[in-house]
């Protein structure tokens, strides 16, 4: 569990009791300095364990470092967040995904959710549904939604797993994000990409690629289509022709 | 909801935005005094309509005049209280007989739980399942977790909310399979591929898009990619260098 940025010290604490309820351990928290330790522990009650080993970095990629598979969470329900599922449907295959990998769940700060950038590390979202009048739970009671539905799928698989096929292993997150630059450099210097605003159709190209989950060798083979296409722009240039077909 | 002697005013005003989050509204407090407003409103947040009409009633059987059905919550597992049943059982069966009744549901102090006095009014008793090693839930988060179960259930029975966005529109298998022609193409032109034997990655390209299923503007993207590489590849061979980067 990522929290991103909390606003209130006493979510801290009652994220990490409601994991320790759950039994989930692993919480860090992305913030630029220690949280003021008050509220944190008369929030964690009997999960000081969890607090005193929540891991607290200055980022979210130092949170994501080694991960596998990041799903984030949001409230909103846009056309944007097109493939967004519920933690109910979603638990099972998370379980299944956390046995070859590290899995990272996102919360964003109360007051805004994660934006936009945070979300493209995403590689699949969960919204917790909720009543339309109210969507915007608070942040210590959607770490508990998520972490009860995780506990009852990991409870009803028993402990053997139906076998899903093996569990996949996914290339970490540090992988992809330098596989995606790559790729929007070639796509830049070929002219698909527009100079001045390259983001909106990388974000579509991240969608479709992360959304099955991308394994090592996949992301091997984009770099690869990445690095023949930058070799040819940067040939072509070269040779003195003009850039990019396009415009 | 019925929230008997809360210690802290905080866990009411989290009561209260955890019902409105999951569209409920009814809130009673068995307590001998109003309680202090700051807390209660600031965790109520938008639910502020609810923690003003909420009921604060001396004794538990003021809460519970004209209910035909009261539910106990309880953390505890002992022989006495052996119908504990999980919250996800008895969700569809509360909502079944809340159309035909007033429905309680009861939940003790933060401390203690409730008494065994207490739990003789009730009907049943729901425990929500929890890691051995503290079974204790934050008390607006055990409401949390009820009225999501409630939610979710009358969601399922057919009665209200959670829509997750349309489902999916997806690309046909004949545009899909046009695009990875034209991209098998562009890969070979531009050297990516070899010539003798390009199937193998293929395959796994394929694979890996089709894992999460691409959609009409998703197969629109991938095909303006592949028609920028093969005019980049077209014109360098057109000024007369040998093709291909890589043999």
């Amino acid at each position: 569990m990522v929290l991103i940025e909390p606003v209130q010290p006493g979510n801290i604490g009652g994220s990490a009791r409601a994991m320790k309820n759950m039994g989930l351990s692993d919480l860090w928290v992305v913030r630029k300095s220690e949280p003021p330790p008050y509220w944190v522990k008369a929030m964690a009650v009997h999960a000081a364990d969890l607090v005193s080993s929540m891991r607290i970095v200055a980022t979210l990629e130092d949170a994501l470092a080694g991960c596998g598979r990041v799903i984030g969470t949001t409230a909103r329900d846009t056309r944007y967040r097109a493939s967004v599922k519920p933690p109910r449907e979603l638990a099972p295959r998370i379980l299944a995904e956390a046995r070859a990998n590290r899995v990272a769940l996102l919360f964003g700060p109360e007051d805004r959710g994660l934006s936009n950038g945070e979300i493209r590390f995403c590689h699949e979202l969960i919204r917790i549904p909720a009543a339309p009048e109210y969507t915007s739970l608070n942040l210590a009671q959607a770490v508990m939604i998520c972490c009860y539905e995780l506990a009852l799928a990991a409870a009803e698989s028993g402990s053997d797993w139906p076998e899903q096929g093996a569990a996949r292993k996914l290339a970490t997150s540090e992988q992809t994000e330098r596989m995606f630059e790559r790729l929007e450099e070639a796509l830049l210097a070929i002219g698909f990409l527009n100079r001045e605003n390259p983001r909106h159709i990388m974000l579509a190209i991240r969608r479709m690629l992360n959304r099955g989950g991308l394994e090592d060798g996949e992301v091997r083979i984009l770099l690869g289509i990445a690095r023949q296409i930058a070799w040819y722009a940067r040939n072509r240039s070269a040779d003195g022709s003009a850039d990019g077909g396009k415009g």
